[in-house]
């Protein structure tokens, strides 16, 4: 498989390796047919580890001794033994230095967690160094949250608790995170700005990089990730007070809050050795088309990434292997004769590791063709994170396209022939309290979609193969970002048969091909409509919990409702329209698809999400408060977690309000893009 | 004529007198045979003089005494006797206040004029009040650079150097300004934000406002407006510095700098009497439509203001009248059978003199349709404004259209029997450096097509009739803003015949008419790329007025020129596709329509330029120091413009770069939407 093929060696962004890659993803795409294929190069900010200096972590003594050092490297898998340039596990982007100073456990890093802290246990991490679990937010917002609260430095390990599976075994027995592994990634809190150093504008040779202290999203202080062997080290002597039952993983040790060790270690402190490196670094996308025979200028884009931290088993060369399938596949078609009617294009992207940096900069590179001319997006990162069902995160107007398609596709499970993909993930993941239907879930970020839906309002969806939400409790997959990120993981474990694999290609590419080829936009407005009055009347409950103050500041979601109303009798009416088409009327057809498509467009304010230029649709995008979960009116879910932190409650309660008229006010206008047009 | 009718009465924007003229247009409009009109109100921030405490500037004596005070208001214009309602003149929004202080004279009030008063003259007008006359830039930059200053009042004067033609009697008997007459005017620094209680959104009954304190553009001082009878009391007795003598006007004065009054007149001082309030008025747009045959969700739109300061005579109704009558002519056609390819839109526009807050609202609720649909805006205000040739500002796209069309209108003036307006025009204003052709400028802001043009990129134009600028050094015309603008300074002065309306009526019904109705869009691609190429040099001299410096921080303009040069081959290769292009077929049609209508688009950045989030188009917009004025690559020409003003010119430099950078991007992504779409 195309999976087995470019995972034999590590491929990090900006590296020679993952050059070589896109070389040959391009050359066998053009082999595959497609009309045109080019290499698009960025240079962009990268991070690396100083390969003079390693970064690691000591418990020093009195006398500045380290009594105790975090190991250099992950344990390399069998049969990778000779593998060079496996890069050590680290935070990209972190800030250089070696700050000293007692410990603080603060449990997830959230910022409830730092609430905590501060409120309820009255401690303050200014001048400390915190440690926290991974996991439940993005790593970045954890990083986040201990700069703004004063700490010098942050490390972030995994917890058994939240890495460990029951009743597997650690890789290469099965697939649970060995002791000595630990999670790369970035801590960037570039919300949607690619590039930090060219935040807005492609990152070219002639285009102006800010200076560091001005980029964009960069942490000011130390950050490392280290294993839970490593983290038993640390915790086993923290002092201070005994932690809420919550705060407690699965280690052996106390959990203690700190401020620093217990009795007998007081005089130990914790250094950090951090020597990381920004650098500009030439990155890679791959851009391959297929031009559409009738409308060329309409484009269906499927992307996703090809860099990896290691060897990207499953992130993302699970994916990446969907994509390359699905470009042959498109080439036989074409070699018979067909044509879509709309332009495809397949994009390999590069550096998403590094803060969704190669599309971002693709996006923005050409953010004017995109934003008259793409119908869709859809992702291909990791294909599979676990062993149970499909998992769909989309836009609402793709909900029934998902659910017609899925009922075309064969179940991967054994003893399920004859079952459609549908009906097992039906089974598996009903939507209970919504509806008797598969759930789909919001679109977050955390990977590629990311400019393309936020940013630009061009109507994605993402699918994968997932674990059981409901008994596996751990976070994304235990190897995630370790070197035990082989081709062999998802061979032995993950998906021995490559059905799951199959079933997941067949709904990316069906997708594609669907979005492409149809005469009518397979988008249901209606899908909109019902998901727009759910969001509404879940940001009103959650508003609902300050009862008083809505009184009193006179908050009211009348006008949200009002709104949602007014587009649901738009969305009716336009699917009516579209009964009585004339689809032998090309002109006529053009305007109902132009409709379709530029209906997400309508979603998104220019003026961004408070603080958050990058963020512009104002019914989808992560929470400020941790970038993975999609929330519905997040500037209005932004507004009221603000109002728990807030010196001054009725600024808070006048930034609701302020919220909730930009969200009736963007979806009436997106009602009107739905009535006929003159 | 229709001037007359809607002449006769005052109708300032949030008066039952305003409100009444746009039913009775509404009315006249549906007589005329559209398919709809509606009225479309906004509830937004107007500002009036308090009638029972009327605004006037004092000298007082050290007793407090008022030893002189300005007029109340303007002798009245025969035959107007029993007008009631006529606004005094004042300043719009204007700040509450008594100030008194010493008088400083700062000639226009420009940028570099408070540079001279502070670098070369060392006079600091902290805590004083400031006199300047009007002229050369928007009165509102004028304030804002006297609030920059420091000052606590401002007083703006016409003086006869700026408001006065020679040889030409004032009203009634001739056309300039009587010493009586006074400008009215608004004083906001909106940069294009509409009403300053919503920006960004338009002002509805469930619109989120910010308080007055967070408003958009409200000065924070006291600002009048008075004549020249009043203005030569309050300068005959200044002391301080004599002025160069580029700041002298055309009074019998000594135009002295100050501060405040000579010798025997020291203990004198100046208070200003302003009792102004700001007040959510509601205000009245009327939208008139002709749905398109074949292409409905295509808009072409013609629009211009009612609302008036007093009469209007001049501003707005002999442009409105020319909407009017388009109007009945679309109408007459209709009956006839005949219907548009494309959706006209006509709007009668209200609030116009209180920050062009009419059409903004409108373009803000309209957002999503007018980005995906409109094709050309094209605007009617005055149109009327000298007697000696024609004016047109426009998106270089629309230059051949303009000239062709133009070719088919007959000059208006005595004499030219056989002649066209193009010859006729062409004589008169050629556009000597650039090419032998009618000059036609660039768009700046102060009226309608802003929000259109500069914040939404839609191909936009304006036409009228003026003055012969080489010979006629006044600003805009003398009773500009006053209480002579009557139908009468029209019918007897400006057009007795009436064939320049005429003239104007047919450029701006014509540029309609051909936009709504050829079947490829007639805009000139080539035009732009030639523009481009003028602005790129003209901006790149006026940067190499600094050569040392450019060549220190490594400033250069190659990346704008290559942009230049992609665009110029891009624009050539569409319109050889346009030659080739199979006419039968509507999909085809469409496309390349598309590609021309989205042109002026692609010159928008969502991030705005600078400080100014609703000014966007990176091409064409005013500088950030005179709001008339139009500038090509504004954000290039005002960073270099701040490098004069900044402490650090290594940072201001830095600026610069970074905005070479953005233009080199735009241009180079506009040119992307030029080339073949697959």
């Amino acid at each position: 498989t195309y999976s087995g093929k470019f995972t034999q060696l590590p491929h990090l962004a900006g590296t020679e390796q993952n050059l070589r890659y896109a070389e040959q993803i391009k050359k066998e795409w053009m082999e595959f047919g497609l009309d045109s294929v080019e290499m698009v190069p960025y240079d962009v900010l990268l991070s690396y580890p100083n390969k003079s200096e390693p970064n690691y972590i000591s418990i020093i003594d009195q006398l500045g001794n380290e009594v105790f050092n975090t190991s250099l490297a992950e344990p390399v898998p069998e049969g990778y033994e000779n593998v060079s340039n496996i890069v050590p596990p680290y935070s990209a982007f972190s800030a250089k230095g070696q700050p000293e100073g007692d410990l603080v456990y603060v449990n997830y890093g959230r910022t409830e967690d730092f609430f905590q802290l501060q409120r309820e246990m009255n401690i303050n991490v200014t001048g400390k160094i915190v440690i926290v679990r991974y996991g439940k937010i993005f790593r970045g917002n954890k990083v986040k949250n201990a700069m703004l609260a004063g700490a010098k430095g942050i490390i972030m390990f995994s917890d058994p608790a939240d890495y460990w599976a029951a009743d597997v075994q650690p890789y290469p027995d099965g697939w649970n995170l060995p002791g000595g592994g630990a999670q790369r990634g970035n801590v960037l809190n570039l919300n949607g700005a690619g590039d930090p150093l060219t935040p807005g504008y492609p990152a070219k040779d002639y285009t102006y990089r800010f200076s560091l202290e001005d980029g964009v999203g960069l942490p000011k202080i130390p950050v490392h990730p280290i294993g839970f062997h490593d983290a038993v080290n640390l915790l086993k002597n923290m002092g201070g007070q005994i932690p809420p039952n919550n705060w407690k993983g699965a280690l052996n040790v106390s959990y203690r809050i700190g401020p620093g060790f217990t009795d007998d270690f007081k005089s130990q402190k914790v250094r950090m050795n951090i020597h990381t490196d920004n650098q500009v670094t030439r990155i890679y996308n791959v851009i391959g088309r297929i031009r559409g025979a009738l409308e060329p200028d309409r484009y269906v884009i499927l992307g996703g990434h090809r860099d990896a931290w290691v060897f990207g088993g499953i992130d993302p060369m699970s994916g990446a292997a969907v994509v390359h399938e699905t470009v042959r596949s498109a080439g036989k078609l074409l070699s018979k004769g067909w044509r879509p009617r709309r332009t495809i294009i397949f994009a390999s992207w590069d550096a998403e590791e590094f803060g969704l940096v190669g599309s971002t900069e693709w996006a923005e590179d050409n953010t004017k063709l995109l934003q008259e001319r793409a119908v869709a997006y859809i992702n291909a990162d990791s294909a599979i994170e676990g062993m149970y069902t499909l998992r769909v995160d989309c836009t609402p107007s793709l909900h029934t396209l998902v659910y017609d398609l899925t009922k075309q596709i064969a179940s991967p499970e054994d003893g399920e022939e004859g079952v459609s993909l549908y009906e097992s993930w039906h089974k598996r993941d009903n939507w209970t309290n919504d509806r008797d239907a598969p759930r789909i879930s919001k679109l977050g970020s955390g990977s590629d979609f990311e400019a393309y839906f936020i940013r630009l309002g061009i109507a994605a969806g993402r699918a994968r193969y997932t674990k059981n939400k409901k008994t596996e409790r751990y976070s994304s997959y235990p190897v995630y970002h370790s070197v035990y990120e082989t081709f062999e993981i998802v061979e032995k474990f993950y998906d021995p048969s490559f059905k799951r694999l199959q079933a997941v290609a067949q709904v990316r590419g069906g997708l594609i091909f669907l979005l492409a080829d149809s005469q009518l936009l397979p988008l249901d407005v209606n899908q909109y409509a019902d998901s727009l009055r759910k969001y509404a009347q879940s940001i009103t409950q959650l508003a609902q919990k300050h009862p008083e103050e809505m009184k009193m500041y006179e908050v009211s979601f009348d006008s949200l409702f009002s709104a949602v109303e007014n587009f649901t009798v738009a969305a009716r009416d336009l699917h009516e329209c579209l009964q009585t088409l004339d689809r032998a009327d090309p002109l006529q057809v053009r305007i109902m698809n132009d409709q379709l498509m530029y209906l997400e467009r309508a979603f998104i304010d220019p003026l961004g999400l408070p603080g958050r230029p990058f963020y512009r649709h104002v019914i989808f995008a992560p929470s400020s408060h941790n970038k993975y979960a999609g929330e519905s009116f997040p500037g209005i879910y932004d507004a009221l977690f603000d109002i728990q932190n807030s010196a001054d409650p009725e600024k808070a309660w006048e930034e609701v309000k302020r919220q909730i008229s930009i969200a009736a006010f963007t979806v009436h206008a997106a009602a009107m893009t739905l009535t006929p047009p003159a």
